[in-house]
Order: C-alpha cells, then structure tokens, then sequence
C-alpha cells in the first residue's frame, strides 16, 4: 500500500486571514493582462515564496482572479495592502478596501497542451476547449498567449484543429438566437480606412426583408471602427434585449459588439497577435467565423480587400483564405461566401467617425456627390448577400439592391432603424480644420493607408467624433500645384497642430509622380 | 521621377522639448521587462498616439531604451513626470529629475525574422545575430520574446541554426580570454538541490595544476546556486581583475557570474523560458554552450542528471541531448564531454546556502560522516575533466581526483582558492529548527525535488544563508516510526512557521511505502 506522507507535527495556532490584504484601486492600465501590486516587505509575498512575475490566484467574495504580480519597492503602496491594475479591478468587481486571499494557483493543464503543439503535436477538440476556456477566463499571462498564438501560426493547424478552434471560441461566451431564419451577415477582414458598407449593406439588406443583426466593433487602433461612425448617427450601447427589439421591428440593427460577449477569447487573442503582427490563418479563420456563428448568423458575406498596406496582399492569400473560410464555416453551420475587392487605398474620402458618417449619409440620400468607390462596394457586398440568401437570382443581387438604394428605401430603412436604436442625429464638424496641398503638378500613384490613419488619429479621432481627414485625391487623381490634397480637421487647436506635425515630418504619405 | 511630397505647409513655431519629461523612481519591480508610466492626461501620450502596451523609445542623456507603457490614471504620478520600473531605471542609469524624450521605435527589423522562423523558414546566421543583438540590447518586449522561444522550440531548429544561435550569443557579451591552456569548465544541466559538486570539482582539478576559472549563479528560483553556497565560504562577487588575479595564483576560482557580462541574451531568455516552462534542445545547448565559450573556456564536462522530478527526463532525451552538445560545441571551439546522472533525488543532505557548504566542506576534509553520494559524484566529474585535459589516461580520472582529494590537496587547495579570494570562513548555523519524522514504519520510495526545494525556500533560503532544510532519508531508507526524515532550519520563527505550514499541507514530499 502506498501512502503519502502525513508529517507528525506539533499543532501551531492556525493564523487567520495571514494572506489577507486590502484592496487599492492604483489606476494602472495594462492594458487587458491583469497584473497585482505587491509590497516587497509584506509577509504575503515573503511567506508564499512571490517574486516579481510570479502567477497569483487573487481569491475576493465576488470570485477570483489569476494575475501577474509586479513588486513594489517604494511606500506609495502602504503595507497590508495590494494594489490592481485596471483590467484587474473590472474582473474582480472589487471595491477600495476589499479584503482579498492570495495564493499560488495550481499550474494550468491546458498549458501542457500549449506545449505540446510547440512540439508539433495535433490537438483535439477537448485540447482547444480547455485552452480557450483558459484564455475567456483571462487565465493566461500575456506571454502564455504568445506561446499559443505561435504554436498556432505558420500553418501549423490541421483544417480540422481551425475547426476545433472555432468551435471551442464559439462555446467559450454567450450564443445568440433568433426567431427567424436565414439570418444575414457580413465582415470585412483587416478594415480599409473610410470602408464603412456596413451601413449601407444593413439598410439595404432590412429593407429587401433580409434579417440582419450587425454587431459591430469600436476602433483599437484605428481612427474609426463602425460602431464608433455608426454613434455619431444613433446610440449604439443597445443592451441585448433593446437590440431584439430593433431587429424585431425593423429588420437589422448596427449595435456596438462590446455590450454582448460573443467569442471573449478572441478579443484576448487579438490584442497579443497584434502587438506580435501575427495573424494566422487559422486564428483569422476562428476568430471571425466564431464571431458570427455566436451572434446566430446562418449567412455570411466576407469582405478581403488585398493591397500592399492592407492586411491581405497578395490575390493568392486572399484565395486560399476565402477556402478556409467557406470550409471552416460549413463545419460550424455557417453558410460563407468570400469575396475579394482592392484594397490599396481608403474608400470614400472621410477618415474618422462623423467624416465616415457624411459620406455614409450621401450614398443613403442619393447626393450627386456620394463617394461612388464606396456605393460600389457597398452594392457589391449587398448584392452578394441577397444572391445567397437564394432570394434573388445569381447575378441579380447588385441591381436589386442599386434599386433599393435609388428609390429612397435604404435611407428610410436606415432612419428607422437609428430611430429604433435611439434615435437619429445628424453629425456634427470639427471647428478647426487645415487643408493640405499639393507642391507640383503630378500624378497621385499611391496612399500609404497606414500613415493616413495615422494622421486622422492624432487629430482626435475617434475620440473626437468629429476629429479626422478627408482625402480628396485619391489614386489616380492628377494634380495641380496647390490643388487640395486632403484636410484636417479636429476639436482643438492643439490636436491640429500635432497631426500637422506629423504631417510634416513623414514623406510617402501620399505618393505624387512629377509630370 | 518619383517624389515623395513634402506637403507645402505655413511654418509653426517649433515647440521644442515637447516630448519632454521627467523622470521618476517608482520601485516597481517588472522583473526584467522595462515599462514606463506615464499619465493619461500626459500630452506627449496624446500627441505620439501612446496607448497602453505602446512600445516606446525612451531617449536620456546617457543613452537609450525600449519600454513598454503603462498608462496611470491616478493622481500618484504628477503631471509632466514619468516612472520607470526598476529594470528600465537601471538599464537608463537615470538619477531621479532627469528629462527624457519619447518616441515611437521604428520597428525592429528582426522581429520580422522572428515571424519568418515561426512560418518555418530557416534562418541564416546573420538573422540570428541581429535578433539575439536586439534581446541582448532589451530591445524585445516579454512577448516578442515568448515568440521567438515558441519559434525555436520542438526541434524547430536545425543543426546549423543552432551553432548561429550560439555564436551569436557568445558575440552578445563579453568574452574573456586567459593566459594558459586548456581552460577547464563544467555544468550541470537543470540543477539538483544540493548538487554543489563545482566547489569540490574546482580545487581537484585545480590542485592537479589545471585551470578552471569557474563562474556560477546565484538561485533565481531555488533555495541555493553555487554562488550562494560558495559566498558563505569566501566572498565570490570579484571583478574581472580579481577574478584574474586568483586563477593566476591558484588556478581556479568559483566566482559570482554576475559580475561579468557572459552571453548576456542568455540571462533575458531564460526568464521567459522558466515563465513557459519551455527550454527547447536548441536553445538549451545555446544557452549552456555560449555561457561557457565566452567564459573562455576550452574543455567542458556537462552533467546531465536524469529523474522523474529532474529536468532531463528520459535518458533517451539525455543521449540526443548530450550528442547536440558535442557536435555544437566543437563549431564554437569547445570539446564538450556530456555525462549522464542520477536525478532522482537531492545530493548530499543539506539544501540551502551555508548546509550545503558544510556538505562539501565535510567531503573536503574527509570527514567519516560526509555525504558519499555528493563525494562520489563530484570524483567523476573531476575524473572526467582530468581526462578530458588528456594529463590522464582514460579510466584513471576518477581515482586521480580520489588521490588528490584524500591526501588533503583538494582541501588545502580550496582553503587557498577561498583565502585569494576574499578569505575563508566557516558556514553559521540557523538559530530555529524543527524536526520533521516518520508517522509509521516504512521504505522512503520517492522525493520530490521541486516540493523540497520549495520547503526550503519559504524558510528563507537562500537569502538567509543558513536557512533550508536538511535530508535525514534519502530514498531507500528503511524508516521506523519517529525516525528523522529532515530538519527544517531558519533564521527567524516566522520563517520557520511559514516553512511547517506549507510541509503540513503538502503530502508527498518523500513517499514512504508501508511495511
């Protein structure tokens, strides 16, 4: 018989509470890692064996936390207490002066299989449900999360482990469903600056009768991400009740993804490939279908613009993307077509929220002067989404909803809905502005979409909701010296001037061939 | 003709030291990642587009770094001030006031061979030479670094790759180079707790007339490195100088490596490997090997002990080990003799700085009562380096080094060693102790390592020096009920509480098989 050890020890007075500390709110962000302010001299830290980056499972009344622990060596920390970073707080929903338990948590299992598809091992399904339980439940240091997203990368997923994954990033938050079928989405992969169909292709798609739920998202770091263009016209905070009712009046709505946890993991995800600049694609795969299959769409229209300073850039990535894309989305019971467009420069002429929101409203209001580049692309996708839906015939989706545009019905449909959201509101225009123009006479040959953005951030936006660039050369345009180039505008003078800085000191941002 | 443009634009007074800022001291410890903090509010944040996670060149008088920001929102830092961790703060050699300047990093440029490595390409040694530049420069973020580990783990590498990975990190640091030849040098690969064999190995070897100018580590996560023990019996923190100095009058030395800046890009990987518990073959021989060229070295033993609770495992992973080192090892310049351990269980019976260097003193001075698993291991790693050296014929190494150590040599000559270096003294002992003993009558069949290790650091080890623990039942030992299975020693009865706490809940540190 094989026994562990029970030491005979001399009883000692159980010390209550000796890992007790209190609670600080010390208004660091670190952005999504949860991190834990300890004092070197406590007796926590001395007594549990912490050093600086150790793991700590932070036990309070309200639940419990895993997190990296950063020591502090100066008095800004009283002793018996610990402090929190930001992301920290908000999961724990503790309050100034909570008591909390600290104490080494037990290794993570689902580590284990990290390891082991670094040693190129396949993973299963239960694998990928453990690991990306881990990763929603933020029990993943941000250097755990590299390890994956690297073990992941370079086409070293199996099709049916981007399936699992997908899968396991579905399950791991809330699911939606609908009492209607088939329910109608879309998604553009790595957002062109100023491509902003989603608010043309929902009105359109509501008005034909199509059901079209849109969850949209905010900027990371970019000037404007839908939902942010989308506020300056009607609130988008729609609880997911409030966003129900929308949809059942009026068809479709564009409400802002963050007040519903569809695929947490994924946000997880995101923010580490980005500081990284990996996407594979299996995690691009899982990461936009399990998005839609959570939101309880059963059709789905993606979007890969490629050029040179878009995310795709190259017609044969985007091809074998679009694969993966439509086969990993049948296993999951979504139903994708993929449609590659160009992607080397911005659409329509705003870069920012209220600016992406005119020329939004243009194309609804049929003015003579609309973007054409963005009704197009908006007609295209909108068409491709009628035509799978099996409504309209295969080749007819783009005329169909030209019409439904030129009749007046999609501006009505899209009033109705921000009137269902909220209530519509015209946007608003940044009071200082600057024009930008051109030395020579010449030929614009290219645009470096990620400078231009650039540019547009540093006035403000998306902040400043009105705050942004509008660009009125776009590829091709021939140049007079002096002609208008683009113009600036933001909601101080400050912010102005230090977009007009940079400006200045990068060339390239607009490239202009002498003639 | 291609132009980029230099937009035409009316001049703006320049607002020089816009950037500007000064620098605070906030003690905390990040481990080795450099952050800085600056305030939300902070108009150098606003105007650069700084967010939290932001990569951030930080450029002072005395030079530059990479930091990663934090973002406080809090009052504790000032307006127009910025705080660093303590690994920036030393890296920037900053004095508290001090003004920086921050920008945007251009991308690293090697971080692009990274993402290369990670979609299978092979790497040329020029790649690795500016990716371990930029590590060794601090230039990597914790999880850039966990991705470069990710792309090299799982026999990712080739053979050549690894002899690049290796001279690169040689060429990262300094190297040293001494007036005699051979140099003689060992390691041990993943340590055992008390396997301080280096400071009996030394003055054998030494006392031969060989030159073995070793240099150890402290522990980072143990309860004692070869540093820590050696410090109780000599001072071990020598400059280059001194270092010289001691080798030149006695041949050897067991200095603090610290002090010299060896493979430097070693010391920054490692923290993440531990963190991943990830240490592929390649970087593991990079690793040990670079250490030892730069040391100057020119004969190494490698010991690679083999256990359960060990960091080999397997002696199948021990033998593909042990033939990667030779074959990298003879690229670099070094002639490597691996050898293979027992890794079951701790060596000698103390573990913690100053019982251990009772451990070897006893060995040294042949005592009846010295441990002879301890004894006999360091005489065939001595036994080993002595052949290697080709002064002895193969298979009388072993009892060469038995010679040197009986008739007193090995221990008049450590006695000299530890006078050159500073001057000898005898190890203290803790003023608490406790007994821990057997509950029942049985066979000890198995000891956790990392459990043991674990028991003695919360007792204080190895900054209180005499504190750990002390193994009265090595595995096999037939135990009767209250028998002595090991003592726990501290310098306070706090640590020792802290130490009975942890053995009283944690079953398993020595299993005992009822008879």
């Amino acid at each position: 018989m094989n026994k562990h050890i029970a030491t005979a020890l001399p009883g000692s007075s159980k010390r209550s509470n000796s890992h007790s500390l209190l609670l600080r709110r010390i208004g660091i962000d670190t952005y999504q890692e949860p991190v834990i302010y300890m004092r070197q001299d406590c007796h926590v830290c001395r007594s549990e064996g912490f050093e600086a980056q150790s793991r700590i499972l932070v036990k309070h009344q309200s639940g419990s936390i895993f997190a990296t622990l950063n020591v502090v060596k100066n008095d800004w920390l009283l002793p018996g207490d610990v402090g929190l970073s930001e992301a920290a707080w908000q999961m724990l929903k503790a309050a100034e002066g909570d008591s909390v338990e600290l104490s080494h948590p037990l290794p993570l299992a689902s580590l284990g299989d990290v390891r082991a598809k670094l040693y190129g091992k396949h993973l299963e399904p239960d694998d990928y449900r453990h690991i990306i339980g881990d990763i929603a439940a933020r029990r993943y240091s941000d250097v755990d999360l590299s390890a994956f997203i690297a073990a992941c990368a370079g086409d070293r997923m199996a099709l049916d482990e981007v399936i699992s994954l997908t899968k396991a990033m579905i399950a791991s938050g809330d699911e939606l469903s609908w009492n209607a079928a088939p329910i109608m989405d879309k998604h553009c992969v790595g957002g062109l600056p100023g491509n902003r169909t989603t608010l043309l292709v929902v009105p359109i798609v509501a008005a034909f009768g199509l059901t079209m739920p849109k969850t949209s998202s905010r900027a990371i770091t970019s000037p404007a991400g839908t939902a942010d263009t989308m506020e300056t016209l009607a609130p988008v905070s729609l609880g997911l009740g409030e966003m129900r009712k929308v949809v059942e009046r009026e068809g479709g709505c564009v409400a802002w993804g963050g007040s519903v946890n569809l695929s947490p993991a994924d946000d997880v995800l995101i923010r580490i490939e980005r500081a990284l600049d990996i996407d594979g694609e299996g995690q691009l795969v899982a990461s936009v279908l399990s998005k839609k299959a959570a939101a309880g769409s059963t059709h789905v229209v993606i979007d890969i613009p490629v050029g040179e300073t878009a995310k795709v850039r190259s017609f044969e990535a985007a091809g074998s993307l679009s694969k993966l894309l439509s086969t990993v989305g049948r296993a999951v019971g979504l139903e994708v077509q993929a449609t590659i467009s160009d992607g080397s420069q911005p659409v329509g002429r705003g870069i920012g929220p209220a600016l992406e929101a005119k020329d939004v409203l243009s194309v609804l209001r049929n003015e003579s002067n609309a973007p054409e580049d963005l009704r197009e692309r908006a007609l295209i996708l909108a068409g491709q989404i009628l035509e799978l839906s099996r409504s309209v015939p295969q080749g007819q989706g783009s005329r169909t909803a030209a019409q439904i545009l030129a009749d007046g019905c999609a501006w009505r449909k899209f009033y109705a809905i921000c009137e269902a959201q909220g209530g519509f509101r015209e946007p608003g225009r940044a009071e200082f502005s600057h024009l930008v123009s051109a030395p020579f006479k010449g030929v614009v040959t290219a645009i470096d979409n990620r400078k231009l953005g650039r540019a547009a951030k540093l006035t403000g936006a998306p902040k400043a909701k009105t705050a942004g660039l509008e660009l009125h050369a776009p590829i091709s345009t021939v140049v007079e010296p002096e002609q208008p180039l683009y113009t600036l505008h933001a909601e101080t003078r400050g912010e102005l001037e230090y977009a007009l800085e940079y400006v200045r000191s990068n060339d390239g941002i607009l490239n202009i061939q002498e003639t």
